[in-house]
């Protein structure tokens, strides 16, 4: 894993401070420790050494899709990789598929699942805000995967454009308004997933999902602690994010539900949040 | 998506019960709900409806990921979805990847890695236990992962026989033992993750990856609660799985420690848990 | 501390069960190990031990408030320590206060509320249902604190007798409804505090608390985790109460708010959360 | 309740700022609103509105016993109000008990026991820092607490004064040493309370309890969460105190472990984490 011209490298310095970049022959970055000649990490190894010109070590390490997100410019508040990490899972993406998602923002999850369906799935990434597609487009391109994401600038209310789309991800003010196209897109088994900061736009997301023929549909949040784990005296952070957003997911039942009446009751009683942790 | 014969169901009932099987010509399958005659399933599409002989309904989802995991046959405590999609975030597995999973136990998080490097890695996994070992071969089998599993029949103080794979991911009742061998069959910037319930496993894991010249050791816990959605309403669910153990995390710093010794300082000092939430 | 016939006492067995009985010549008590003779706790101090009649061990511990407010006979649903003893600091209940509790339940909190304002001060504990009333009539008067307790058998909408009380306790399925009332009843600066399962309750419980003249509102929930301590192998518990209620607590601005025109928008203002943790 | 000279009053601003002082005749109180002439409060009731120089209005609250704890002046961290009114309530300490505090830091829990134990009880509160002593000292009198504490400058090592107490609460850097001297100090059925913040000091705090005769030990953490509650728009506050400390409980069973070889087995099985939430 010979780091050549081009390659990301995440840098770590003795302080616990990271840096993600590219290595370039003639690229000088600057840091809290001093300058480093990013040509220094060309023709190492991951995991190896460069020092800044002050004499501080850094290591070179391999950027993870985690790095990647985190490190995204910002021009909204990201889906952090707690919730992404379930969204992924819980949705059952994987290479080969096609998702929409709806509110792409900085591009953070849109990395995610770009990685997750390549290299021949496709992610189409709207936005109602053309500064943020165009930052995201920006986030996309430079971590490397701008072929598995195509970027459409629209409203919500104008639907979508693909069919048979086996995922919908929802991060809008107001996701309820996107179910409907959602449901319209997405075949018969796909699953959606939606994340709200309030209980109130949660409310508002399960019953249109129950509404337009979702089923299973289950609400969750996630927190993470971190633990300070030394030796002899190890405990949990004194400060933690307590709240990014709630996770709704669902999954479509095959047509739509005036097709239905018979299973609507069903499908109405199904709007239950299963017991498994 | 017609479901064809030998296809995977994962069945929805009226009571939000749901069975994983698959769709079979001459397969019945008992139910609380009464029989059904898995050959109404071929030739639907997902999300359509079948019936039992006491006619009630059951809706065909595609199951993902995530039920494949928690449907396999125990013999252990399976390793859950919550904790799962971390450990694939954070070590940034991707298609392609090799893999060292130590302690395969009941194969939940196989799978999820097997599905994580395919169609080109592969998941080398290791269990000390012959019966957990084939348990967990017939649990890969039985969900299609076969061809991205190599599963080997070893103690942990054998070692492993791979060397420069991406990550390495240990789930044993002392992970210290293996991080030793970890450390050598892991390339420069590779990952280890390792999952532990107790506090003190922890702090004698994150002591011994410090040693072998791991850095950017993190840990943290993952809480999962659920949201009881019903308009008028919400509340979270009154009982939660508070604890099924704690994920520590960390990056191969290039070679041995002692070959290193200018920068042992360094590492140690970056035996410190980041900040990002 | 000698055991006199007629006291609590809260006998704990070997394998982790408590009993809480009052001590008595001629009373025996029988349990999973074996009859117990509660004559032979008299005389003993607390702490020490008495046998079954299998021989089984058995430590005479001497009821806490805890104690006494877990083991009362339930009809409903009890409000738990861990809210119950944040809704006493933060209301800043103490001896000799006069304090109003709509929805007594079954008597747990007010055992907690007659405690603690004892010897002086007297609990009001209002409920609509007769069979409730009765039963935490009973438990009050079975843990010695009737003389500081007046029940009365009431809907909310009639609203209460008192005036000038120091606080007020709501646990009601629609508090909002009582918050009128409790505005009439309590004296400037007077605190209330209300207890509701759901999100939707909280909203409307605020947005009235506001209406009605209560400033500093906050609310929180409350999450109690066991830690299961064995040295080398210590972790949280598995499973834990992750939901009871949320708690909602305001302080009485002097009047009514149509008195107050110009400090009104200042009230409104001040319907925000403080940031001590 | 007619505010007096030298009566506290906790003025709450317009911003949601809070301040604890004591109304007098000729003191100018200083704000980021303006100059507050404290003269203006008294002959108010509780509940009523002075203003600033600058017109800004100030409600005047009472305080709590919450308020006066949260606004001692600090030398070290204080025992939080989540955590002290649990421990308040789990040892049941009441009116007329005598409590040992060993540890006493800035005073906060020291008002916070003195308050529960008033009129006829006592706190002996230790501390090993002649500053940290004098400072809690100055806490407790200014909140008027003074009758009900006793203050001894002691290294816990030299043990405790007194016999036969009611309950110990201990917050020590190592709990565990002063575990024998609560042992002789308490009486029989009396109770113990233990702060720490690493799970190592809790591993060995409960090691040491058991040694000591100590049973129905258990050990909790305990999380409050803020929710913002507006209306359409409620969610949990986006970051919390995720950690204070581990709270560790005991109660004494009668005599010293040696004199009761029989039942040593049985104390020893009984350190166990009783089951209720």
């Amino acid at each position: 894993m010979e780091i050549k011209s081009g390659d990301f490298v995440f840098l770590l310095s003795s302080d616990n401070k990271t840096f993600l970049i590219r290595a370039k022959e003639d690229k000088i970055f600057g840091t809290h420790l001093g300058n480093i000649n990013l040509k220094d990490a060309i023709g190492k190894q991951y995991g190896e050494v460069i020092y800044s010109q002050l004499g501080k070590p850094f290591i070179i390490l391999e950027p993870t899709l985690e790095d990647m997100m985190m490190k995204v410019r910002r021009l909204t508040q990201i889906i952090y990789p707690k919730d992404a990490s379930l969204i992924l899972l819980k949705t059952g993406i994987s290479s080969g598929m096609r998702v929409i998602e709806c509110g792409s923002g900085s591009g953070a999850l849109t990395i995610a699942l770009a990685n997750a369906v390549a290299p021949n799935g496709k992610v189409y990434a709207y936005d109602r805000r053309g500064d943020f597609l165009e930052n995201a487009k920006r986030n996309v391109k430079e971590t490397g995967f701008s072929d598995y994401v195509e970027f459409k600038f629209r409203e919500v209310e104008e639907g979508f454009d693909e069919e048979e789309v086996d995922i919908v991800v929802l991060d809008l003010p107001s996701p309820w308004e996107g179910v409907p196209y959602a449901a319209k897109s997405i075949r018969g088994g796909g699953r959606i997933a939606s994340l709200s900061p309030t209980y109130n736009q949660v409310e508002k997301t399960a019953e249109s999902l129950s509404k337009y023929g979702f089923v299973y549909i289950e609400t969750i949040e996630v927190l993470v602690r971190k633990i300070l784990v030394r030796t002899g005296k190890t405990r949990p952070a004194e400060r933690m994010v307590s709240h990014t957003g709630y996770l709704t997911f669902g999954r479509k039942a095959h047509g739509l539900m005036n097709q239905y009446d018979d299973v609507i009751e069903t499908k109405l009683q199904l709007l239950d949040t299963n017991e498994q942790g």
